[in-house]
């Protein structure tokens, strides 16, 4: 349900830190340049990409979050004071990538609905909170809990936003209980607070699945058996098939398809940014990043310079660190190879998951331009007239 | 290491009744006709595919399993008669796929290594016996052992081979002890006992994962900190670097390489067989198979009739059933679609699933033909000469 009144953004915070391309001024969206990208393992924060909804809110750890639904007797309220006093502390290394990372990619092909997001809707860092599986179960909530698997935990946020009342969405709840399903309410990026752009001074973190259901500003969660009916849940964030070019076939198709969880294998060139060289011919370094959605790990990534012909392989400048209790990986890989390149021909890359996926030659156009894991495209002009 | 003496293959079972297309004699490898592989849900024992690697062993009910390794003071032996009584029955349905399925579209492209398997080296059955985790659980092993994700569960097979001392495998212990994972000691299949061409009396039966993790004719298996030393595990069964193709080359990469474990998201075209119509331009029904590894389940299926341009929504004939237990999807997809073909032209389909990965145009060639999971490939003289 869209607002009456327009959204008022006078209390933002000064970004004057941030060296990011602002993909939108209200609400806040910015991605940073690719080269920037890949100089970290861990995304410093001036270098992560920041994807908003409405004004920041502006709340304290006196801030608290309800949780209430089946299996529960009664609401159960929790200031975040008490998530940071009461719970143990863990930390994780993961990637948040945005759904709509490479939305231009898509939106070549055809028009596509939403903010037109490069390849630096992702960012790799470090987030320490509590693990919600241990919130949950401090009141009584486990895997125990009868036909888990048709169970949601719902989120919402105080984030107010164009599309709905509030942003808000949902993760399966056997996500949430998974023992090594690492989802945390976070308190900390990198080390430090959460900066309002991040979602202070709580938020989800949800490893391996799309930043969309990492809900910012966490105000409540709901045990329920329906997905969230948040419009970020249920008309947002689906890979809708390729005739619906249109809001109004959309509308045919939101209640049929799959929310995206879980993100695909994914990869990236990023340096050089444009992804071509037009004046030379010979060897040159490559760099980029790769992963892959639900604790799959990056095998291998290969890289082509004569537009997918021959594939040389790339090495790992960093690999994600192994936990002793998880084979999950969550964390990115970044990589660099050393390439013969032919003029004006694009540089492309694709990766191998541990699952054996690899990414595709050819967009998968859909309407919402969700999902793009193709290799590179180039508009046949910029291809000619591009100047690195 | 090879055997000194030749393998017997004088005692084999009986196959009179099975209708398969015998890829191989000793060892005994077939797999069925297309159009009789997609008339079932559950596939009868004659329409599925066996992949022995030796003369088949003839055990009965006294036939037992030792268990040992790390986490365990001294070995355990268990009888299949106690599996089948002292433990609870569970059945699930589930696909089997050969990490060689399909491999015929990689030998086209250059040489493999390895039976080469059309797409019929699969099969989707119910398969019933004792959780493994529950047997692991009765002596002890439980996912609080220590460094979990490190440990391996090794399976070593009564079935001699040619190529090593007796079949063997491993998954990663987590894999065995996870919840969700229904990995099973299997005695029944589709509802009758296991028969010899299936591992009688007992076989590992692990959802998600490749065929060649299923271990038949269970024999022992070992808690480890390294992978089964196996030639199954560490020198066949990975998708080698493009560059690997001989023997010798492959000698430098094995151990580099990650051995498969879940498969990637496939479908194919069953029905027409050949995958086009020679002389014909009209709509006509196409039938086929989809899914994917590691619990993920199929979202969409597309069918083109004009070589990849235009994709129809193929609709489902049967999908899984839901577990309330789990999310997790171990049994594949019918689908079928009406579409328009043109003429001499190869009929393609393609799958995506819950992660939302998608099948690839392009053959991803490796020298042991594993993990074939691109659009349909022809070579072009069989194009010309398809005679439906």
């Amino acid at each position: 349900m869209p607002k009456d009144k327009p959204l008022d953004y006078q209390s933002e915070p000064s970004r004057d830190d941030l060296q990011l391309i602002v993909r939108k001024d209200m609400p806040f969206n910015a991605e940073p340049e690719l080269p920037n990208l890949v100089q970290h393992y861990l995304t410093p924060t001036k270098y992560f990409f920041c994807r908003s909804h409405g004004p920041l809110p502006q709340l304290n750890d006196d801030h608290t979050i309800s949780i209430k639904g089946i299996g529960l007797a009664s609401e159960f309220v929790v200031s975040v004071k008490q998530l940071k006093s009461d719970f143990k502390e863990k930390t994780i290394e993961m990637a948040m990538q945005c759904a709509g990372n490479r939305r231009d990619g898509l939106h070549k092909v055809k028009f596509t609905k939403g903010v037109i997001w490069g390849p630096g809707a992702i960012g790799n860092a470090s987030y320490t909170g509590c693990l919600l599986k241990d919130v949950l179960a401090s009141i009584g909530i486990d895997k125990k809990l009868e036909n888990i698997s048709s169970l949601h935990l719902a989120f919402q946020s105080v984030e107010q936003c164009e599309e709905d009342r509030c942003y808000g969405s949902s993760i399966p709840l056997s996500k949430a209980l998974d023992e090594c399903g690492d989802v945390l309410l976070a308190y900390k990026m990198n080390g430090e607070p959460l900066t309002r752009d991040h979602g202070a001074p709580i938020r989800v973190v949800v490893p391996g699945y799309i930043g969309a259901r990492s809900v910012k500003f966490l105000k409540s969660m709901t045990i329920q058996d329906f997905e969230s009916e948040s419009y970020f849940q249920r008309k947002d964030y689906k890979v809708l098939p390729n005739e619906v070019e249109t809001e109004q076939q959309a509308a045919d198709y939101w209640h049929k398809v799959a929310s995206i969880g879980e993100y695909n294998v994914q990869s990236y060139v990023c340096d050089p940014p444009d992804g071509m060289v037009k004046n030379y011919g010979g060897p040159i370094k490559v760099r980029g990043y790769a992963l892959s959605g639900g604790g799959r790990g990056i095998q291998r990534v290969e890289v082509s310079g004569d537009d997918g012909i021959t594939w040389t392989l790339a090495h790992f400048r960093q690999q994600p660190k192994c936990d002793t209790h998880t084979t999950n990986v969550w964390a990115w890989s970044l990589w660099e190879a050393d390439i013969h390149v032919k003029r004006n021909t694009r540089i492309v890359c694709r990766a191998l998951d541990s699952a054996n996926n690899i990414q595709h030659e050819h967009p998968m156009w859909n309407y919402r331009g969700v999902m793009n894991n193709s290799w590179r495209t180039f508009d046949s002009e910029k291809r000619e007239n591009s100047n690195l």
